[in-house]
């Protein structure tokens, strides 16, 4: 589970011996980015890659076909999501081209990639690399095979969506339903057993833990899921049910069932979940979805 | 998660166009079948492939293969669950073979087939089409799978169906032992981390959320695993252990940890679970398993 | 899920009649071993193999390649996790020659993946054979592939130790850190679901149930996440965060938050967890770990 | 190249021991068959493998899949065919599914592939068993496939016959169109790079060497290439174009290029062939089909 | 073989129904073609292809995945040699990659496609569509992966152009030297065994069957295979040595050693090969390439 | 085809930059060899690789996998000949294992293969690197399988053998009989259709084109097949039958059909093949199996 180390520097910092793009403070919930930062990402992936293929020579190939045979980040992806999601009756040209296609025809969706890298990077004690994130973490490949089922499905092509949206499930046991919307700068931390339903949304710069379901109440059709504000954490566990509305900055306890409104800037725990803090941001205080600050939960225990 | 969309007209109905058989009255626990029956549904999701094939070129390839080549549900599924299922050392024409040889053999699993995808179509108002779920829903996939496991184990093959198992468990991520007895019309719905134990027993027309366990207390040997009554809905991540009853028509709160009956028609939430209401089944009352509905948790907390 | 069944002789019990080494009493946590055990045990598992092998044709082509026509079990281990967590990326030849290699270079691994299949073998009652372990048991898998990814984090191998981690997290939804201890005698029942932090600490003769979560909390680094002593059992869906210590002969109630140390022979149930009982082990007390039993989680309610 | 051995018992003396069915006396051309004799051959055949799987157990796995667990010869080389010509465009079960309902319309497919089995085994010294010619011998398994093909082209499926067609071509390099008319007993010996055309017709009891072609010499439609009669033998490399008659009991050289009518019980040789001996069968001429005799040619240079 | 049937339509007539291009007459050794008449290829070949799936629903997916799915023949081609090609260390997705770009970079490939297709079409009787040449023709599908290795050698790229270069031979049994130069309008009948050298060049409209060897001699370097004039016709397992001349329209008998230049419009028989006519073409004399008429050979022996 | 370029340096030459062990003149049929020649072939092939890896990205993984990551010859050509061979019904890890142990179990197959390598680059012009065989030459692997099922056969474990044969037969189209025995310094050039029965001999330094044949007569039982001396040349297309002696130093025409013994530095040729030249070797004359010098053929003609 991720924790933001103090005496770990940033990124930024840690690789400033590489050509760094200019970045503006990553305060708040901001989300920097741009092409000159995704290429500075994807050259860091590219020569994390290479060191590692030179120390692990047996893990070479796999990184040459992975990452560095590629000349962008969207080609590699796209491979990569391809041979990790192909089947029998599924196979990886078709999806190969079909990521290709989608990711060429929305700029966003790659800038949406890099700030989920990033997301991991950041916050993610973990993560030793871009690279390793790009490669390894399910809850990271699952969200952007996401963002290709979601633009498949916003232009009607429901069928083909539900299929890539069936092998996810299948494959990282992560359970996304192709109408959700999903933000910037997302971290599924471990991510087996995440279940986010059609209504769905969720904001930017939020960390969710595994097992976590945002889920419906029944009953009621068309919009019946929740909410999800920027900034929010979710531990692991959590059961966020019906169509409530988690205000920026929350922070909602591992195991906690929720099926109310839980305000800005609030902490949810329990099952069910009570409610601690409040509405407004302290001047002093951090976005729990950026700094993965379980510790808390622990104080209203 | 799954709803009943009260303006969603129910399946027969919003088809009625096309040539529906003649159905008794859908009320209670009740379900509907006969060869008829399967054979429309059966028609109804080659017409449903086939348009989709039409719309949707680039999985046109898939739905021939696994659905629109086919001259019956039981090749169909016998193909697909080959497929899904099969590995380096477990090859699908094997499998497919000892699926087409088990569903051959008894005629009442294709009925049980056609009474889930039934059930999945009515309560989740995520499920768009019959091929949707054939081709999509794991939960779906995992029962069919079980049920021809589970005669296996009936007939003393205990070694292949443990290695069924255990492949459903891999790829599926729902772990229900072959000796565990598994009714009809049943939804498991997103399914990953569903764990049923060899004793259990689960009624008809019972909904089961992912994350579900129906486990064990340990200590005692033989019968030690619950038993699930008709109608009964379990909400995400509930854990039932022991050999306790669960009437039918109860329900099972999100998130909760029971370890004692759970009379008929009434509600079950918490860590440890509390009882609410009662054991008959008021007049006007729904079919929890049925209906989906997961509202009430909330009044009760 | 498992159970001590007290009618059910012990495995050197039941097979007394197949050349049984000599062992010394099983009490207490002690791990009995040795070479001549580890051989006992895989003539156990040839013998059962064929068996099985005899008594289903359409299943002897598969245990003879994964376990009949092998020379020793680390090479039948060998295959059958290089044929399970291959990929179109990472060949199943040089998945074979990295267990290979790695289990040849310390005997120790053996030892442990031996201690592992005689804890499946005597506290889960639906555990029928050795053979019936190492070939469905993907919690069994997992543990012998993390021992794998943690020897070679250990030597500095971190890309491949984190590929290997990717792996087995996509095929068996267990995510293990490669840098994460753990003993032997381990059993992870179902065990999809279950993630073990970086620094976590998992003693000997311990059992751990599905969705069991051993995380961080955040914002601290370094060393962050449960140490887990010997003996412990750790129920369904328990989530156990930060650097806490869970004593050695503790039980930790399915579906429990904990976030504080519990005791020896100690018992932690609800969200957020209350202890029950003691830090001394009584004279007549079992170890949990061994027994399995779940069942005084129901007096604390 | 194959002989037979005047040493070697015929497989009918050799193997007394296994309980075979009676058979008339095996002289001139006719075959001997019938259901009785079908399934002894298929009873040596899994005998063969027994010993085998016994003998090697490397070899085990092999064996049990694609023969030992299989009820019948049909079900055995239908999935042999299937995993050999399957690609990632043709899946194995469906290519399985299709063998397994051909052979099944028509019976006496299985008879010729009986004939063909004893064809190898009594005229090549280097086959040891009819396993190893079912398991082993392309030219035999590429008539299999093209029997099959050939039924459906009749039944004009032409584009999965073709589709079949390519598959062998690719993976046997065994080109025979789908509409060539080929009988029984026929010995394709080591077969690479055999093309026989479209309006060809192959006797009973030929046995042909690989590189034989039996083409057209363009310019006239239809009917267009050679007709071959009953027992003869075509030496390797030789080419035989046109609608031409190669009469019964006939022998091509190695190597020749015969583009005139061959009368029955005639040489040809050379390039291009000249003709050696006569019309009819002398009293103690040996059939050059069966006996495989190709040491004429010297004696006619 | 093949043979123009004088009784067949040429395909522009056969098709007339379908929306033909204007081309210019098809005398001598001309090509059409051009951007249109590319076009109004793929269009007959994507429904053709539609036209046999809706007939042989079984060969459905197979139609939809390599012809109907995709938007031009540049892709149906590219995806169907990735797949052809592909082993389990170079992947489709690579060489899928590989082909878009290569045939992207150079118009002139596709049109050489495209001719080939017509050629297969026009001259072999056995052709029954041009789908089914592209799908099924192995001396088609060779040539198209060697125009691409040609291009990748021409750029410096040899150790890809050489590792293409022995999948085909592999997959194909068709060894074609990267370095060759080969012309458009080529016809490879059957195509086993066919092996043209590194100074080879094969003009425009050549037809060469099976079985054809274009080789050195050895002892001299640099130059040293045959160079094909034009419209030449090479009959089955005719072998040409050296780095010898073979004029425009001449002919090579089946079977035929030729280590000596050929003049135009000759035919060369036998071994070693004696030659038969003249240098110039006949007023009246068709295209032996084009006609693939082998029938003169009958009258020289 | 192949040819002793004169311009061209031997490889000793050639690459004296790097570290070369100490060889003898490599005059007359002579074969250098050792370990410390083998170590510098495998180093020469990894600085190959490794800057063919940096000059070709999208070849890097491939190269990697196949030659870089491995820590000698054997392991490299034992994992590549695992993953060229292998089905879904014969794994690669199962071959794999058994190519490493039998190049284990004899030293002298592994100089035999060293032997082999040198045998290409120094006659074939096109080989331009040792590498570049090692990858792609399917004569150079189907007579490394062959060595290992000779092996194999020695040992009387001949189904294996013959599953292996078959398999090279398949994959390679080149169809050696397990029981035939080769020598060293073997060039099979371009390989399709090479057939070599059970009972024919290959002396050392021989090259052999592809569609070679040396064959039996039938008949006559046991030893039937040819006897091929040192240093011979055989033709692209020869077809040698019988229990015939080829001569050291002999040379067989392409196309030529040889049914009687051939002297030592004899030249064979046509269809039936003459005899020119003599039994003794000139003083000045070189070895026809290493100058693969075909032209002499023409001045027979």
């Amino acid at each position: 589970m991720p924790v933001q180390d103090a005496t770990r520097p940033t990124p930024q910092t840690t690789m400033s011996s590489s050509p760094s793009p200019p970045t503006t403070a990553n305060g708040g919930i901001t989300i920097t980015g741009g092409e000159n930062e995704d290429e500075w990402v994807w050259n860091q992936i590219k020569a994390e890659a290479r060191r590692d293929a030179e120390s692990e020579p047996a893990l070479a190939s796999y990184l040459y076909s992975t990452i560095i045979s590629h000349s962008s980040l969207t080609r590699s992806l796209s491979f990569h999501l391809g041979n990790k999601l192909c089947s029998s009756t599924l196979l990886s040209t078709l999806l190969y081209d079909l990521f290709m296609n989608t990711f060429s025809s929305d700029k966003s969706l790659l800038s949406a990639t890099v700030a989920d890298l990033r997301a991991a990077r950041a916050r993610d004690p973990a993560c030793i690399s871009f690279a390793h994130c790009l490669l390894n973490y399910k809850g990271f490949l699952a969200i952007q095979a996401h963002r290709v089922a979601h633009k498949l499905w916003a232009l009607n092509r429901k069928p083909i969506a539900l299929a890539l949206h069936s092998r996810v499930s299948d494959v990282f046991s992560v359970d996304i339903h192709p109408a959700a919307r999903v933000g910037k700068g997302i971290l599924l931390d471990h991510a087996t057993g995440v279940v986010i339903g059609e209504t769905a949304v969720v904001g930017n710069n939020v960390s969710i833990l595994h097992h976590v379901t945002l889920g419906g109440t029944g009953k009621v059709g068309g919009d019946r899921h929740p909410k999800i504000g920027d900034g929010v954490l979710i531990g692991a566990g959590a059961t966020v049910l019906g169509n409530v509305k988690i205000g920026e900055g929350a922070k909602i306890g591992a195991g906690s069932l929720v099926m109310i409104d839980v305000p800005p800037w609030t902490t949810a725990v329990g099952n069910p979940a009570r409610l601690i803090g409040g509405k407004e941001k302290r001047k002093d205080e951090d976005v729990p979805g950026e700094t993965m600050d379980h510790t808390s939960f622990i104080y209203v225990i």
